[in-house]
């Protein structure tokens, strides 16, 4: 038996013991010694668990055992996660993780401290929980040019679009919703404005790229202010409001450009149909064309499943490091206000004629049969541009179009 | 330099070498010594080609080269392809293919050649064209078991689907659009009978189960039969018709399903908006849930990519056999007239009494306003019950559902 060890018994940490004890026969296929989970480290005790008597309160017990050769670290947040995963690493044992702010924060750091001490520091559930998307591009990728990912990287949020648009329901009622069902936290805010998925685009920009993005460098934009107006506008149009995290790659420049922010989506574009908790990233590869990747991008079970995934790549792979191609430098951002793109807007009515005089007379009015607001599309400008001219307009409000 | 030879330099064949010569610097990123042509094996000459000094009519003069690491064998067919890779394995040279006819009947035993001779046989491009599939199969699920792998395989018949439905053609009409567009081969019999999908989703089912599952085991049906009609009734139910290739594993039996025929799928299925020529490979892991995984299915560049990247990988592990998990033993496979399914049923009018009484009144009439028909889907039933029943019905037609 391999020996592993689970930092953080949380959902996503017992959810690891429940995928290694359920589906042993299946992960015996491929690693006929198995693998058993030695060590759990909570503050908590779990009196009655299954696993009560694996409990440590210590992380030196865990890193002083020589047996153990993988951590699963899904304590969340940086630190003390950040201080175990480094001493783990240092000491030759992978870690594997869901935890994408620690990822987003210091990955590339403890991505090089792996590659140091001949071991590895893999995050496929920090993304798109149970969807492998973090594995395809690293390793069916290696002949492609990455021109750009674009995903729908946060359930919570999609749950309440979805709701917003099949109930007609307002923001609000649609996130209280979302609270009951048990898919939005009471304090809502890393979902909903966005800062989840901002890091997750980050994430993945980096791993595209292999420079360091971090969140912080990403517009970002939630979903807060969107009411069911926008909802029915973008319908009026064949669209539908999503939640996007989309990182575009330059080839001749190395520049890339990463946002965060609503989008109305195109009917019969792949992304347009993925509703309620799911999550779905698209890949633009120059030679493959558009691929899409769907599934539940949060859960206990598909997420553990994901850092599972990972367990048994690092112990195919002991001794050796597996290279994620993260270099920890800091990435060549582009300028974010040359970006070329169309918007839906919406003005006070009595604006609708200074409307065509700042953004031209090829606007294609929208209509829902609102009287008091003038909505309309633009061409495509850039967001420098635009923004320098909806800042003359009191009360507008406007979405990218994708 | 690593040196390779590509035999077969039609389509996807030069693809390989345009991917190769394009994304140069992207495959150095992997790969820091490059990946270089050395050879070309073909019947024709292509003078003025760039590459027509590397011809060779010659299979010995590749064979013989002991520079030569891998072979991307793209003659589609079964011979001489099978003894050409097979004479390769036995040098230790590894096999990347997108010929799916030789992988479904020959596969299991050319990847236990490879094994004996330390190299790979890989077939990432003989699925789904540019999509990963086969390696996130075998690199991202060893800790679940896929209960079902359901896909839309086969692009020219998706386009003809989408074409009556979009546009209300029937078959034939949709059928000589997608001839013109060159979408569809002048003897389209592959196609649209569903041979072409039936080997795919049999490579599926072989890889999913580590057992040869043959496409002879695979009872097929195309959609040639399918109308206007049908397509309106799906409406009617909020359905669309897909042509899927399915496999269901029984965890407890080990037993396997395995068909392809037309179903109706549902809207708010990820399968249902899958349009045009793409295809949609769905994965249900009893951990992981469902996934998807989108994308070109065919064309010259995404499936010459494919390859590549299975190149890439053999490179990777030069000298080392990558198992594929293909055992090469015969497939368990489950009773197909015990699998449960709902039907869609068409039968003349006068027999709508006769249809009560043969499946129940629990079917749930459909009407499209065509009197001269009485149309119903049934309860899930038998496929040997319902096969026993419809059986007695003149000009009956039906359709599964998903």
């Amino acid at each position: 038996m391999t020996e592993i060890a689970i930092i953080g018994f949380g959902t996503v940490g017992s959810g690891i013991a429940e995928v290694i004890d359920e589906n042993q026969a299946e992960i015996r296929r491929e690693l006929p010694e198995g693998i058993h989970v030695k060590y759990i480290l909570d503050i908590r005790d779990f009196p009655g668990s299954p696993y009560a008597d694996r409990v440590v309160h210590d992380i030196d017990v865990i890193l002083n055992d020589p047996e153990i050769s993988v951590i699963c670290e899904t304590m969340g947040g940086k630190e003390p996660a950040f201080t175990f995963s480094k001493r783990a690493l240092e000491k030759g044992i992978s870690v594997c993780t869901s935890n994408k702010e620690l990822v987003d924060a210091l990955g590339g750091t403890l991505a090089v401290i792996a590659r140091e001490h001949n071991c590895s520091y893999l995050f496929e559930a920090s993304v798109g929980g149970g969807i492998p998307i973090l594995r395809p591009l690293r390793s069916s990728f290696a002949q492609e040019f990455i021109t750009s990912v674009i995903g729908i990287l946060n359930g919570t949020t999609n749950y309440i679009l979805t709701k917003m648009e099949t109930e007609d329901l307002d923001f609000e009622e649609a996130l209280r919703q979302a609270q009951d069902n048990g898919y939005a936290e009471r304090n809502p805010e890393a979902d909903i404005e966005g800062y989840d998925p901002c890091r997750k685009i980050a994430i993945l920009a980096s791993l595209v790229t292999g420079m360091n993005v971090k969140y912080q460098q990403v517009p970002c934009e939630g979903i807060s202010k969107i009411d069911k107006k926008d909802l029915q506008y973008a319908r009026a149009i064949g669209r539908a409001v999503k939640l996007l995290g989309v990182c575009r790659h330059d080839r001749a420049t190395n520049q890339i450009l990463v946002r965060t922010a609503p989008y109305m989506v195109p009917k019969g574009h792949p992304l347009y149909s993925v509703e309620d908790v799911f999550n779905a990233i698209m890949v633009h590869g120059n030679m493959v064309g558009d691929l899409m990747f769907y599934g539940s991008g949060a859960g206990k079970l598909p997420t553990a499943s994901a850092v599972v995934s990972d367990v048994v790549e690092c112990i195919q792979n002991a001794g050796k490091n597996i290279d994620i191609g993260l270099r920890n430098q800091p990435a060549v951002m582009g300028d974010a206000m040359a970006e070329k793109v169309s918007f839906f807007v919406r003005v006070p009515a009595e604006q609708a004629d200074k409307a065509k005089t700042y953004f031209g007379s090829e606007i294609q009015p929208v209509s829902i049969g609102v009287e008091s607001e003038f909505a309309f599309t633009t061409p495509e400008i850039t967001e420098g541009d635009f923004a320098a001219r909806i800042k003359e307009f009191d009360g507008a409000k406007s979405i990218r179009l994708l």
